[in-house]
């Protein structure tokens, strides 16, 4: 395609790390509907007749349906998506063929063709998230009166209902679908017409094409325009983010699903055996939540390394950064769809929880009571401190010291004090919004619902 | 402060690595505004009276006075920030120092505290990026009509103007300075109200809160709020794609003011030279530029490690988001306005960059002659591509090559091909939107004006 | 120092940006070392008279004493650690000084430096590593017959030793140690010489450079002597390798602190309380060992980021080499002897991990006593595998089941099934080489004594 | 295959995510090797007899047979190569088959073929660098008397060989070399034998099976063997730098086809034209031999992410080691003869270099002449600086001020200072080890070939 002003052909080990198509294929969609356009755009200005036209959109029509139906003959000297799909068009309409490249370069196709796919990606993605906080909510919401302990340092800290906690992780990925949305803004700016580098000298309607492939506006600058893959390291940077708060969740759920713990159990659907050992059962699903973050914040290690120090305009390194967009995008496809089922189909064991639960978690509750009796904080919480070290001393729970041991402690402390040892009521007492009390917590629900419904 | 139940003191060079105060000094002013408004809302709900608010609010205010001062006195107990202020305000005002703490723990307290952080640091940032931004618009204007080679793969590819070349970065820093602003909606967002993990007991009134320091909205899950640190990865993802940026255009002028290209020359200001070799001037500041990419991707990827897998809510690894973030934050605040003074400064080789020019980089217009006379494109650079090589072994550039030479390669070749070898000619032709015609680069500058002109 | 061709003085802002000694004085024991070396070998091709030599020596020496005392005076115009010992040393020795620079550039001479520095800080680092191995052969030692759950996919898998999976950590330990010794060599090769780029015209000895300054031997090359930065790639990655060991250690005590688990108990001096929670007791150091290998990890992006792409020779973004290494290193020095500390002080609690044992976890030997009874191993996994599901199904353990309910799952169950329900059965059958077996742990101890001698 | 005790299918989205077959089939060779050492090590403990030994050979042997010829057939419950084998095996064996897995896990499997694999790419990759030092090695010594400029930040620095900047190269590749040689004694550590965790009960003999795969040495611990991925590591680190020296030679080679420098010309076979622009030639292996270490970087991030922070032994996470393992191979594989392609074949312009040259780079020379007269380096720097300044003022070269000029900056300069400008005297007096002295390159040429012969 680009052969005339060489003499010799080339090498073929670099004529396989030169080529794209093995993996860029996958741009078929995006390339053909952008040509599409284009060759709409370029019979407006007359650069071919709308007969010509017309062949052409027929022609990318059969080339797509061909792909459609993976009946697409690849050659050997098919060096990327674009060449081969303008290879195929060539065969199936002729000559006219070669006008569709007129004023366009590979430069700004392929940054068109990328966008293209990676608001598809977006939209994916976002779909697959809220299917994922759908789950959570019904999760949530039936199981909301269930009482685990909330953990700060994977020490117990403070009784938390099992719903505010799962709901947590309900705004993690609020955050990831809203930080999508702003790339999906970012990324829908059409480069096409920005040629190699320098704009084309047809004059092609751009704001037509924008119109037509569904770009909110076009770039400003056709240098900028032909190199900028931020788009790609926003969409990474916000998939290794999304990842990461999946592999939270993973490794919540592998610890919870542990014997230690007992808090949930994984349905069989979505666990696995041991090939030695006959009893096990494990949270594979889970684990490959947790470890799948890692590759997602490699390709974004990987892109960010690419572009940096890259001079201007484009240069052949770009071509690097298909590869891991199209990595994260597969992950995500894969990942998402099964954290949500996990989530939908454990078991939650609300008894486990329950005698997880100890008097010493109440231990700044204890505080609070002194509080309330008027003393300052620092005081009440070296109090109730002393009296969790004499209650570990004797080997009892906080709640097994008698009135007297407390008094001893501090005058302040009443007979009532026992009244503080009431789980029930501790997490009833953090009806603060966002607290964890339960009127807050279906407050929460209610609102993550009204927030879902949207996309 | 936290000792009560412990029957021993914490080993030494446990205490060191422990420690945050070394670096966390720095959160002091958000950590006081922090419990400024934090003594407010206290009062509000009866935890302290209005006078011992208004005690608190002046000794808070005496330590930060301190601090600004740099007059605080660090003792070795000061763990971090929080710590050390609240040790501070109970030897100046006295034991209502310790009801300051009631109901808030440190986990709510360092998340709002890093909040507003990172919120003035996007602040500052955007400021930096302004400043830039003007000065790229500035000296694109000075010089709006200098022609210079445009470069893919490093290669002669066809001719821009300087100003379009230097916009391309203007568009770049655009994309940052919205970003960020994304990214200030998401961190604009208290926590403060959550506690350690499951909100409070005494219903401090979190939307006061969240006016008093300026958030837009409260966070609606108290496990979430405390463990969430998505605002810094994402400043730092931010960070560091502002970094790519400045590293692309470092690498721009460091080989644009080499012997080789000479297309700007550094101001001495700007340059240094070398301890063994005299004649040596170098740019050093845009090699900075250059450099300084890596460690925010650094920074990046150490968040992004440091919270794969974490256990839910609050865990201690979390303290290791402070030095990345400082780290940024300082990266940034270095370099913007050097790289701003840089290109403000450095002078423009108008005649070095005419040289630059040669006519094989009008072979795509030679092909777009062909294709105004009919020939599809594909024929065109085929036909071309024919003269650039029948020039090359001749040794002569592409005007050089007569009219028979032309019409022997292509019959469609008229004796008026000659003109178009005209450098000026050739730029003007490419007046499409965002491209680098003499008219569409001067809009582009005008809207860039235009933008600018907001914050 | 390097002005002589410049009209004008340096801007403020990139001459903060510029310095290097607010961090690279931290070389200055290893630059005046070097510098000492190299007045001898200026001595020793006539550049200096011996006279010249010792009052140079001299100077440095006493440059040296105000660093180690730190009465080191800064002057602004120190643009880093070399010029601000070469601006001292003229200061106290007068013009001599000037010579002390002949034939060496700060291109070489900051190779040289790193490199003696980096050598050092492995040396440091390899001792540091003995002492946590030390302390885990001793506990390891301590708590030899110990039975616990060996988890895979957390779930219980199999029984272990305490001491063996305590031991676990000890080889993981004994490949970092090698490998930094294998980063020693390569490190220990000068640079000094090879000048700004193309060596020196003055005939320096270089080998006698490398006797003095304790290097194995000289580089082959002097544009790759001022560029190689990969000893530090290399220390960076050993450390963060290093550091990935240290928080899987750290993520293993965590979780075997938590209440759920209970098998350890941090000791007072290695644990931190809550500023809210009156009963917390955190294993905050263990989270900062899983923690810091965040950064640590990021340091090596950093570092790996920076060099990629750079052109040949020395460029000044290799100034940026320095902070990863002397975080890498601080982080190193502060982690490793609390890693020790925590290990030799916590307290091993036998019974709990008595209590996590369960029948279950002998399903494997309950495979094995069918492979034993000539089963093919398949078939007996399946069998034991319907048992665990029998026992599961009727909530009992593994052993509780009937000879009678073995015998309708496999007529190969005997009565001596009952056999193979003994835990400490099951470990002594595993005396394989590196298996769990008491005497295969026993010499596994024995064998890491023997390695631990050796440094 | 572990299904006993589950009562129910897993999840279709969920076993698409769980397989690893549709890459880890790359391990065929390695896992069919080991199987059969494993056949024969079952024999020598008599858990299989002679025969059945002979037959599980066979078998494997023909399950071989069909990978090679591509005619292994898939099953959709193949979950893993390990699975697929196994299965496929009972097939063509029989229930013998099913006596492989005797005291075997997955877990140790998947660890010994991993290490069989990476042993053979490291063997591979010191093959392929070794190609690629000998295409270095020829060229050098083809050209080497060929001066060009040596840079520094891109500035024109000091003269040098073409040969000596060619072979800074070398000896890059050749810690490469090394350092991959130090990783294959790290991984050629037989984990066979360590079963889930715990070791086996069937005492199989490691030493055994340890010469029979060609390991070095067998795992001390069966917790640590089960989950040690450190040699990935480490191999991906080598990979990593590797690739950042290759990214090195790029950007040079990049910048030296580049019209302004023109150094090299790219042969044909290795370069590419554009889709648009007729008259482009692109250095797109150089290109690619830049933005590929972004990817190596990136793998290795994936992986030390990973594993940071895992609990101990094996986790399902550790699946995720594979594929930037396999994508680093591929890369190195894809790229190096490419490379080695590229050197060999570009053509020298030794007249551009020669063009490149100008006097001010003997500025260093200059100065040493005053060196050479007694003056101290400092003062002789600071006359040869104002030298320069002067005949950057007047615009003419360095060697084009008189002698009058010369004395009026320092008495010291005689008139032979004329001699100091010979650019063939510069370079010839750098003869220093490492410097760029002919004789001190012919040294080192025949240094790096003696080298080179051995592997």
């Amino acid at each position: 395609m680009w052969g005339g002003r060489f003499s010799k052909s080339i090498d073929d080990a670099f004529a396989r790390l030169n080529a794209s198509f093995g993996f860029d294929w996958r741009l078929y969609d995006a390339d053909i509907r952008g040509s599409i356009a284009y060759a709409k755009a370029l019979a407006r200005v007359g650069i071919v007749s709308e007969t010509e036209r017309d062949t052409l959109m027929d022609g990318l029509t059969r080339v797509k349906a061909e792909f459609d139906a993976r009946k697409f003959e690849t050659k050997a000297t098919d060096e990327d998506i674009h060449t081969a799909v303008e290879r195929r068009l060539g065969e199936l309409v002729g000559t006219v063929a070669g006008k569709l490249h007129t004023g366009r370069s590979r430069n700004d196709q392929v940054a068109t063709d990328t966008r293209l796919f990676v608001l598809t990606a977006i939209r994916n993605t976002q779909y697959a998230i809220r299917a994922l906080q759908s789950a959570i909510v019904q999760k949530a919401e039936q199981h909301s009166d269930v009482l685990m302990p909330g953990y700060t340092h994977m020490q117990r800290a403070q009784l938390v209902l099992f719903a505010h906690w799962l709901m947590s992780f309900f705004w993690m990925l609020q955050r990831d679908l809203e930080r999508f949305g702003d790339a999906a803004e970012r990324t829908a700016v059409l480069p096409l017409g920005a040629g190699a580098i320098a704009g084309n000298t047809i004059g092609t309607d751009r704001e037509f094409l924008a119109r037509e492939l569904g770009f909110r506006t076009i770039s400003a600058n056709s240098i900028d325009a032909v190199s900028d893959r931020d788009f790609i390291a926003e969409f990474l940077f916000d998939a290794a983010l999304l990842g990461v708060h999946l592999s939270r969740l993973g490794e919540d759920l592998v610890l919870y699903s542990s014997a230690e713990f007992g808090f949930v159990t994984m349905d069989d659907a979505y666990a696995t055996g041991s090939s030695l050992m006959p009893q096990k059962k494990n949270p594979d699903a889970m684990e490959l939540a947790r470890g799948k973050a890692a590759r997602l914040i490699g390709d974004l290690t990987t892109l960010l390394t690419l572009l940096k120090g890259l001079p201007s305009s484009y240069d052949k390194d770009l071509q690097e950064d298909k590869e891991p967009l199209f990595d994260a995008v597969d992950t995500l496809d894969a990942l998402l769809p099964v954290v949500a089922g996990v989530v939908r189909t454990m078991r939650v064991n609300r008894d486990k929880m329950r005698d997880a639960l100890d008097t010493a978690m109440l231990a700044t509750d204890l505080a609070d009571y002194l509080v309330r009796r008027g003393m300052p904080f620092r005081e009440a919480h070296r109090n109730a401190g002393e009296a969790v070290k004499l209650a570990e001393t004797r080997g009892v729970e906080l709640s097994e010291l008698s009135a007297a041991d407390y008094q001893k402690i501090a005058p302040e402390f009443g007979a009532d004090v026992k009244d503080v040892f009431d789980f029930g009521q501790s997490v009833a007492s953090r009806e603060i919004a966002g607290g964890t009390g339960p009127n807050a917590v279906r407050a929460q629900i209610a609102a993550a619902k009204q927030i879902a419904n949207v996309l």
